[in-house]
């Protein structure tokens, strides 16, 4: 009745199949492998009601007003402190770093402020749906570029831009999760994230870098993030306290060069004119009192707890000759099956069984992935991973076997 | 440098003047009529100390942990008994109701959802800016109605839709601010906000009603909202509790069809994945304990009292031949200079006096109201109020005088 008002560009904005299947296992007692959310126990409850109150108490009447679009000055001081702390990037000033309502809004803002419909831009295969979805308002031309164990394949990338660049094309941006990737599992080698940066240079694109999960990484192995290497500032670090604070808060941030900055805050003024006061505030505290660096360090304990349950549940219960991604962080694991199973086709009848996952094959933006599958480890309790990946292992057994592969 | 990156639509991303304006007078010691800010003695700051606790107890890791898109149920439970109670506006159940990241959000969702390039949106002559700001993304054809103490001119409307039809062109929305309008500080009349109901329904178009002030009307005035004449769901119903409970929470709401809050849930989806779930309690709860409602009793205490400080001040102070609102709520005036005058040149002389405001003639698609400006008297105190207005008569009277215009 309505549809004849929608504008064009509707056409692009699909319903998330993991919200939607979320909505559905909701109502239903199954083991949930699908879902994205972080375990609730590394939530610092009992700190909040201080937290609260201090921000209250010091900030006032301050903390429930208007701000600045780029940030409140405060909280984006601490980001400063905290980008070097941690990640060690180095931030000249306060112009370089955009507040965000959670990193979901840096994608869209980027693809707002960016990328022109039939643009190239370069994504993984798998990459991170909601980026798809956010970029896909801008009608780009996708060039998916296959990843491995050590992540992106960046030799393969460097063939794709050497013939783009001599048919006179040219890549706008590069879109990376290096470290701990959604959904892939897998890290970028140090070697690789150097050799981006210069490609990035070499063939003047930008890079956006998406780093949720670097945060909890619980293997010693170098994270040292691209921002960290860029002397150009070419690229776009964008994070979150999704995962070491609270989503509920819905808070992001990133840093790039003012003048990038500078147009993202006016696209972002007609977004939501401003990130919530009263969050960023309270994520400062959060910061200044050490209760991030206490989320971060029960979040690994309990992450590395799991993920070692899920490798172990996949190499007792999952089909011999499938692939895995170990990853050294983050909350999942990406699975390949043997088989020329259709994961998507066949999820219906796993919730039957009892369990949800999710088809890899919207992560892909070749149409490919179609035998993949996402599996979460940082929301199920152990018990529930060990069961669900049993259930899983046997019931994927059991429809090869019934279908005349296996 | 990096400006060869953007994308084109950028050139529609204009900073907005009064955000500008805004950091300039941050810094000096002015009185500033400019701004759009609540009173913070109306933030129930004592109040959130026991609120913030109550959401932690009650809900706990819920309340930080991620949420639908659409909003949290509860919340929209108490949304729909509150827009009955307060607007009279029945709610036939959730589905109807989307939570948004400010209603400024709503603005931007709109636009993206239902305006084609080239589409015709009728806004009122003069408009709220950050509406024009979000809309200008789509690039519409604006189609601007004048006003007048009775608000938008609906049979000036009226002839501009015979004709447009007559030629085979269609409106496709309408956006308003009926009550206590920004910035013009007029209320539509009953009669034309029927007749506006019955133009929809005839030239079949959608109606935007924006209703950040009818909840701070101090006049005996009826203030029935559009959304409860609208009997085919022609109505999508914007509202925010920046100004009755806090502006720093960034929460807004809509009240639409579920066809068409549906696709607005889809596209939510892509740009913040949902609103703070933590505000959404917070809020759910004032309004459970009745704190709104104590924050909208004292609100509109301080406004009546400042509103009055303002129409005597301009009495006192403004050229007798002056045109100016006077609003029955809200929290601004708007005036017109008998001469031809340009507020925005003389805006920087004006500073320098000591006195802020917001010139007109961004409001108005058409370009007129180069003598109009916004005057804001929400936040400044009585005695601001009073001084500033003085300052601005006189600083006006000087200027025409000297250009010969008086």
């Amino acid at each position: 009745m309505f549809e004849k008002y929608f504008a064009l560009r509707t056409k692009f904005m699909r319903a998330s199949e993991i919200r939607e299947l979320l909505k559905v296992i909701e109502k239903r007692r199954i083991i949930s492998l699908a879902g994205g959310f972080p375990d609730p126990h590394t939530f610092p409850i009992e700190d909040f009601y201080d937290i609260t109150d201090a921000v209250l108490k010091d900030y006032g009447t301050h903390a429930l007003q208007y701000s600045v679009t780029r940030g409140v000055s405060y909280f984006r001081h601490k980001l400063i402190d905290f980008a070097y702390k941690m990640r060690g990037i180095k931030v000249k000033d306060l112009e370089y770093i955009l507040v965000l309502s959670g990193s979901q809004q840096g994608l869209d803002i980027i693809a707002r402020t960016l990328i022109n419909p039939g643009d190239y831009v370069v994504v993984e295969l798998p990459t991170y749906l909601a980026a798809l979805n956010a970029f896909n308002l801008s009608a780009p031309n996708y060039i998916g570029i296959p990843m491995d164990d050590y992540g992106m394949r960046v030799d393969i990338l460097e063939d794709r831009l050497r013939g783009l660049y001599s048919e006179g094309k040219r890549v706008k941006l590069v879109y990376t999760v290096p470290i701990a990737h959604n959904p892939a599992g897998v890290t970028m080698s140090y070697d690789r994230r150097k050799y981006l940066i210069e490609l990035a240079s070499q063939y003047d694109f930008l890079v956006v870098e998406d780093d949720p999960y670097s945060y909890l990484v619980f293997e010693n192995v170098d994270v040292t993030p691209l921002k960290a290497l860029d002397k150009e500032d070419r690229v776009i670090y964008l994070s979150t306290f999704s995962k070491i604070l609270a989503p509920g808060l819905r808070l992001g941030w990133l840093i790039a060069h003012p003048e990038l900055t500078d147009i993202f805050e006016r696209c972002k003024q007609s977004l939501d004119l401003h990130t919530p006061t009263f969050s960023q505030y309270i994520a400062a505290e959060a910061i200044k009192r050490g209760i991030v660096d206490k989320v971060i360090a029960k979040a690994k304990a309990i992450y590395k707890r799991k993920r070692d349950a899920m490798l172990d549940a996949l190499v007792d219960f999952f089909p011999k000759n499938a692939w895995w991604s170990k990853p050294i962080g983050g909350m999942f694991v990406f699975a390949r099956l043997p088989w020329n199973l259709d994961t998507k086709a066949l999820l219906p009848e796993a919730i039957e069984k009892g369990v949800a996952y999710v088809p890899g094959q919207s992560f892909f933006v070749d149409g490919s992935g179609k035998n993949t599958l996402r599996l979460n480890f940082s929301y199920p309790s152990v018990k529930e991973i060990r069961s669900g990946i049993e259930i899983l292992g046997k019931f994927f057994r059991e429809k090869a076997k019934e279908l005349g592969l296996a």
